[in-house]
């Protein structure tokens, strides 16, 4: 007598979650040092010293029932302001604070988001493989079908001639999630270029715009010198969902946005929609003492040294033992060819033989690949890297 | 090409919202002192000193990765050790952390209940007017169909001939929230039992449990030494909702939990498929500062001295006028009947005539009455008697 497809999700297991529970206990039997746990993706550098900093500050210098009392829905302006000059400033926009709701983190962001544009039974969405596996529940246990474009395996772009045979009348947005989870790689400017090109001719042919979901929660985290494209600069209809769970290093407190600005079309519809779907999940306002704090460290950015040193370390070490990897220019993962094309079986052997922990790319529908986050201890990876080349060697 | 019933739900006035903005403008144009606000629920006094006290605590004396970092969906193990203690300790429970699901505050903690239970497009969810006026769209906009049970406007207990003849095949679960919002008050033990009863009757008779959903923010707010009875200790098929937002006054921070006992039936299902719904929702934990404060605060208490006080200088004054009111034993709000009957035209008329702001008891599907919150100062209330004099007497 209850709700079967939510059973079904609350019971459903978890490959990341099974593996990281699994380390803990290989850690309790042989010891934390024997374990190499590449399978989360919770960041390991701290938040910046601001973001502590300002919490001493607010709970010093703010009426202690601001802080902790209601917000309107959508945020308090301060934190809205703060948000908005920073987006205009970095990207030479003109938001304002209205076009901007606040949420609990990226995943409601983006489900109230999804929710607002599903307007029947037919609605699409579109995720480019490899996703993050939740767009596929978020979609679909809030009546919307999840179409998936079929992943570009070369260099991990968008398989453009996959992708425009896939768009239909019902096709209301795609999902693009640019630095990738979990390919590391960075969408460019010429494949963005294309897919805005592309939706701009087919929301003519079906007289409806098709819009993109920017998820963004790795924006600020790129290497070497990358620039991430900012996708409503080259396609209007866009709606960016941010968090700051890992440019601030806050997984944990739920804290990111909805940004609809004015040039997207039926923006206040878009932007109403949005806010009675979060209502209806019971959104009430996001945490007041984190909003505050956004308010303070919207300007502040993360660390990426001890990111950057990881990825060369992996990267260059793997490469030079064999493997095959997509170049890894943001976000904390690599995504890295299973050696024999079965990424289940070989996941399997590098966990039971070595305690070595990725997660397969099944998950993130695109099988054969290995997903490794190195947002880890540099020593880790030190101590790993003889059972990888021991893994690739059992495979030649 | 958005979704209609989530525009329609983002853009619905809210007479408390509004109400609040007019008072914010009348503040600004003749003073605050000259606006009597009684729309709000929004606590009026500062959290207990240990909250502000234990943040900072937890910043000097945790990780600052483990302080901001993912916690497991339901909770830290700590946070939810130390509810279960409490509960175990006031109740006479053997509850076990695996019992809660922390959630971000009362409202997704209560969707997800409901979401949990709604099995197909027949199934039906009971509230007892007067009620939170959510919880129409948490229904509703969760596929549910939401069943009301006229008020009993003598003692604003539950009328029970109405509901029982409201109860059908389809009725999953029944909304009981005592300390009730907006009556003030506090169902007696024999109101329960009678319910209770009921509900064991009515499921045996359909061959399904039908569950209480204890909404229990205002659990702790009580005064004059009124006691409220702890409903799964009077019906087994209990699932209690819970939010720290008035216990604590941290309505912003968005901490409450889901708790299923396993002497509720089907247990596990029903917390799974909680879990699941959540899921979909976008949950992925509850703020995990938060989540250490209440670690370290759930025992803590409210002073309640200050509402009881505005409680009783309210009541003794009113009803010595000639209003007539429930007896408000709990929670912060009282739910006095309009003079006249037309609590809309009273509302406007104190409103415009007297600055005097309370919403009317027909956004909580009780017409004739009006919602007074007394979180408020007691100097406004002082000042707002003559105001609420010479209503009544324009009335007689």
């Amino acid at each position: 007598m209850v709700n079967q497809s939510f059973h079904k999700l609350g019971t459903a297991p978890s490959v990341i979650r099974e593996l990281f529970a699994y380390g803990l206990k290989q850690a309790a039997a042989i010891g934390a040092e024997n374990v190499y746990d590449y399978s989360l993706g919770n960041p390991s550098i701290p938040a910046p010293a601001k973001v502590n900093q300002s919490i001493c500050d607010i709970l010093g210098d703010t009426d202690s029932i601001k802080v902790h009392g209601y917000s309107m829905a959508a945020g308090f302006d301060g934190a809205r302001e703060a948000i908005a000059r920073n987006l205009n400033k970095r990207f030479n926009l003109s938001i304002k604070s209205s076009n901007l709701f606040l949420t609990c983190g990226a995943a409601p962001a983006l489900i109230s988001v999804i929710k607002a544009l599903l307007c029947d039974a037919e609605s699409e969405i579109m995720a480019i493989a490899p996703f993050f596996p939740e767009y596929r529940p978020f979609t679909e246990s809030n009546g919307g079908k999840l179409v998936v474009v079929p992943a570009d395996t070369k260099a991990f772009q968008i398989n453009m001639e996959a992708l425009e045979s896939l768009i239909s009348c019902h096709t209301q947005a795609i999902i693009v999630n640019s630095p990738n989870n979990p390919s590391g790689v960075v969408y460019t400017e010429a494949t963005l270029k294309r897919l805005g090109d592309l939706l701009t001719k087919k929301s003519k042919e079906y007289g409806h715009p098709i819009y993109i979901i920017a998820d963004e929660p790795y924006r600020e985290l790129v290497y070497g010198g990358v620039k991430v494209p900012f996708i409503p600069h080259i396609y209007a209809n866009t709606i960016v969902c941010y968090s700051y769970s890992k440019s601030l290093s806050l997984p944990g407190e739920r804290i990111g946005y909805v940004c609809v600005p004015d040039f997207v079309e039926d923006s206040a519809a878009v932007y109403a929609a949005v806010a009675g779907a979060a209502r209806a999940m019971g959104h009430v306002c996001p945490p007041t003492l984190m909003q505050l704090v956004i308010e303070r460290c919207a300007d502040e950015l993360p660390d990426l040294a001890a990111y950057d040193e990881n990825r060369t370390l992996l990267y260059d070490s793997l490469t030079a033992m064999g493997y095959e990897c997509a170049k890894p220019d943001g976000a904390f993962y690599l995504f890295v060819k299973a050696p024999n094309g079965d990424a289940m079986a070989f996941s399997e052997k590098a966990k039971t033989e070595y305690n070595l922990l990725f997660v397969p790319g099944d998950g993130f529908e695109c099988p054969g690949y290995l997903r490794l986050s190195y947002c880890v201890s540099n020593d880790m990876i030190k101590r790993s890297l003889p059972a990888f080349k021991s893994m690739i060697e059992s495979y030649k």
